[in-house]
């Protein structure tokens, strides 16, 4: 069997994914600076690949059987372009991490954390219980909403639970209402679930259905308080409108691990945002980091040598998001 | 009955009290810059006092039943001084929001949360996943380990436990061993203690036995990536021992809310220490504000009116930490 680790990104995991398999692969890696000729070449005899991306217009890959994103997100593969043999898997593994990320920063915010850190180095006791400083806010009672049930959403939601807060939820396809979720809002709900919630953990996939899903109306639903935690996708909330909204304090603020712009070769430092999110008080920010971790990579290459190995074995693949079509080669 | 707030820091809680008692009290307020007959004038008649320091050479007090603290903390009353027929009773109600500030803390020190984020807010995307920033550490699996399990070490602990944290924990006296505790030490295993654990979350009272407790020696005995977290008070870890540990990395990190030196009137921005602590990247700090909440207000409050309640209706008091002497006046 031979594999293609189309792209710098995905062949830098060479080694993580070699060192999994349990069965026969060639390994062949495609830089992103090949000349289309060696990746025509490799496309022809791959019965598996490794991607971020697939535009059309792709060289034509027959033997193709899977294609592997080595994340969950895969609103960069244009569907229709990926040959109806091949299935389309995604990997988790980052739930468990981004989970961590999400409680983390609630907490965060609510002890004003950042700000009191920031002032504190400086030599400022304003924040202090011994100097009359303003309290801050307790987490167990907090209204956490979950934008996006999944995998994310629910590892959110569980270490949110564990620590005393108070879950709803809300997801575009109907699902069973574990008990320690007070209320799973129908998608149409939307603005009464917002306006539930403290904090709105967004852990659903960017697609047509949520892309500029937040925008001024839907914020405007939120509490004056409410707080906006992306881990998700930049771009389910609408840039404008999510800048506007927290200049101008109609929300409480907002935690963004995820972006409008991110950097690339040809621009290093490309600011994340059209707008100066990093001026705002009511906003702390990380830079795509949420799912970074090595127990990320341990339990999301167990996964993906593991669908593999399943193709290899002719046995059914794990993850699948787009199944391949059923006419045989 | 007569209740006297002696000093201002606790005179500013005259309201939260009265609001609270439900048998009838005459309240005595005490500025701190009252003439000393003033104050001798309401000892000859008060039946309970709430005060945060008690110092030999305090004028009669015939009547006092009960000295009441305002917090968990009494080592600045000299015992030996309080009148013999006087209980002294501290106060709770900050272990809960003490226990979300550690797992917070613990949890932003693995995603280097502050570092990241002022690196990011300047424009910096090193961090990112998408630019090949390195991995961070994840919580879950990691040794928590209590140096004092009493109600703030217990309400940390039953935290990261939850969030999937293995827990030892260390007490002076011994204690049962709740099941989701690993391992509890005997206080003389403290060295075994410190090198099993990746975060020391320093929960003790300040007392003989464990002011300078963390000296060289044990910081000594702790992992090279080991963090103090210490929300006890600051004396605990002795202040040179600390900051040569931290300086020269022989030990991870420290997050520290309690100090060495606190503001004043004379001096209201006093370093928090004779070390620049701020000046070091492997440690967060922050003024003494994790049990700084309203809920901890409410529950502390609920505890001193009750304990004054019990006092007027002969009933025994309740967080007695020195129990009056039998012999009746």
């Amino acid at each position: 069997m031979k594999l293609g680790l189309l792209g710098d990104f995905v062949s830098a995991y060479d080694r993580r994914i070699r060192d999994r398999l349990k069965t026969l692969w060639e390994i062949v890696a495609v830089p992103d600076d090949a000349p289309p000729a060696r990746l025509a070449a490799a496309l022809a005899e791959i019965d598996a690949a490794i991607v971020i991306a697939w535009k059309p217009g792709m060289p034509e890959s027959p033997k193709l059987r899977l294609l592997q994103v080595p994340g969950a997100g895969y609103e960069t593969l244009d569907l229709a372009a990926v040959p109806p043999k091949a299935a389309v898997c995604s990997a988790f593994g980052h739930e468990d991490c981004m989970g961590e990320y999400a409680v983390m920063a609630m907490l965060a915010w609510g002890i004003r954390f950042l700000e009191t850190e920031r002032r504190f180095r400086r030599g400022n006791w304003k924040d202090s219980s011994r100097f009359g400083g303003k309290t801050h806010e307790e987490f167990a009672g907090k209204v956490v909403g979950i934008l996006g049930f999944g995998r994310i959403g629910q590892a959110s939601a569980t270490r949110a639970h564990a620590l005393g807060a108070r879950i709803v939820a809300v997801n575009r396809t109907p699902r069973p209402k574990p008990g320690y979720v007070e209320r799973l809002y129908a998608w149409s709900d939307m603005e009464a679930f917002l306006a539930a919630s403290d904090f709105v953990v967004v852990a659903c996939a960017l697609s047509d259905d949520t892309r500029g899903l937040l925008d001024a109306k839907r914020l405007g639903a939120m509490k004056k308080t409410g707080v906006i935690v992306n881990l998700a996708r930049g771009h389910v909330a609408d840039e404008d409108a999510l800048f506007d909204a927290l200049k101008n304090r109609r929300i409480g603020g907002a935690i963004l691990d995820v972006w409008y712009r991110y950097p690339s070769a040809d621009d290093p430092q490309a600011a994340p945002s059209r707008h100066p999110f990093h001026r705002l008080r009511n906003v702390y920010m990380t830079p795509h980091i949420s799912g970074w971790t090595d127990g990320m990579f341990d339990r999301r290459f167990n996964q993906i040598a593991g669908n593999l190995d399943r193709l290899a074995r002719g046995e059914p693949l794990q993850f699948v998001v787009r199944p391949a079509s059923v006419v045989s080669g």
